[in-house]
């Protein structure tokens, strides 16, 4: 597995194409098993070749991929409440969630003459230099916490935060705001901003977030529009985890943790699904 | 590969979470074997172990596939259109692409209080039993389209086509008139309609679709709705596929076809991404 997974992770958003022995140079495999491993992932619908004969990663990975619970559910059902704070808001809003030392985001919205932004989806950032990731590390197990804090800290501006002890500080001041503020972490202009989604038994599992341009503006007014979104995800992965005998419960049965479409959908779902034979 | 990808094909949106046994069961694979390849996996990032020792896919294999570059440009570019058509139309918003002889759907917004659908993102439907599938099988290669007639049609309910003279006519019109009409071909209550997007260079690369009522509201202004939001989407294909030379091509260089962020953003990516190391 570790070779082909290597061979997947030569894909990138900057190299989305690639030939055989693109693939082979940026993955570190030797061109002959290269050859064979792809055949393999083509074979399986995971990477696609193309009439120019580069490969690209296949539509069957990403088919997989959107069964991965922590995603599917999470994004979904937080949709409504970002198109929502996106329309008002205007800017880029945007949902990560914690991987290893990083802040992997799930979705972001963005308007044309939005400020400047690296988050992509799909992609990372470190957790310590996004408001984002301050909320999530600052709800995260010590341990987490303790490697970030012994780690070197990657520096993108002269704003972001680099000394341990400085980092210390800010994670035990956003656990108790349970709000984070980044002026020009990753880039002078932008301002991220960002607070804790909870999960169901009162954990945080995701957090929201804005990037706004970094100017006098004030941010209460934008923490409480995210705040409100926040209580609104919140509330439905709570209304999703309750027992189906609940009356407060929607329709959907075990569905409801990872669906989010209408009652009439969810209740079709529930009763016909788990009984039909699907590829999905 | 292929015992791997057995055991991640055993989760889906209907068993999101497996014990080690389940997971044998599910794909076939010997208990033994199954042992070795999750811990494999696991190692990898691709399925995660909760407390309760069952197994759910990991944030590591979405984060891999959100870089498909079939899906991730895609969805990015058309979800603000997506977005605009269900604030007009409610009810469900999809876009799906083709896949063998399935649509493969890539997005789905709803309504609480919108009509039965059956329709899960990552999900799939027989081409000839979805409204988009339609679409996407009429301007399909001729060989796609002579499998899926030569195959037998599976049935939903009984307006479903399930004739091969039929669904081929029915082709023929639907790529006459670029679109398709589908009345309770998956539930009586449902109604579907879908019309192409058009790509860079004039091939059909996706359906949008709408899931509506299956009533006798007149589905004209319905179409209207869609093809604007269709031409939108083809625009921004055709502007993210213009040479960066081009006067109304947007800033960010070969981002432009996968991204769809702020301007600034887009030329900070174009100038930056390229030349640093990043885990995406």
């Amino acid at each position: 597995m570790s070779r082909q997974l290597q061979l997947l992770d030569a894909f990138s958003v900057d190299h989305p194409y690639l030939t055989a022995s693109e693939v082979s140079r940026r993955s570190g495999v030797p061109m002959s098993t290269t050859h064979a491993l792809l055949a393999d992932l083509e074979g399986n619908g995971l990477v696609e070749r193309l009439p120019d004969r580069t490969f690209r990663l296949g539509v069957r990975l990403w088919e997989l991929a959107s069964r991965t619970p922590g995603v599917l559910g999470l994004r979904e059902l937080a949709l409504p409440h970002l198109v929502d704070l996106q329309a008002r808001v205007g800017q880029h809003v945007q949902l990560g969630v914690l991987n290893g030392r990083d802040v992997v985001f799930l979705e972001r919205l963005s308007s044309r003459d939005a400020v400047v932004n690296v988050t992509v989806v799909g992609g990372r950032l470190p957790a310590h230099a996004s408001a984002g990731g301050l909320v999530l590390l600052a709800f995260a197990d010590a341990a987490v916490q303790e490697s970030v804090l012994a780690s070197p800290l990657a520096r993108y501006t002269d704003r972001t935060i680099v000394d341990p002890a400085v980092l210390r500080r800010t994670l035990h001041e956003v656990r108790v705001t349970r709000f984070a503020l980044g002026h020009g972490y990753v880039h002078a202009d932008a301002r991220g901003i960002a607070v804790p989604v909870v999960g169901a038994v009162g954990e945080v599992v995701a957090a929201i977030g804005l990037v706004v341009p970094n100017d006098d503006e004030p941010w209460e007014p934008l923490r409480e529009h995210l705040q409100r979104a926040a209580d609104g995800i919140a509330a439905d992965l709570r209304r999703a985890s309750l027992p189906q005998s609940d009356p407060e419960a929607g329709p959907g049965g075990r569905y409801r943790a990872l669906v989010h479409s209408s009652d009439e959908s969810m209740a079709f779902l529930a009763k016909t699904r788990s009984t039909r034979r699907t590829r999905d």
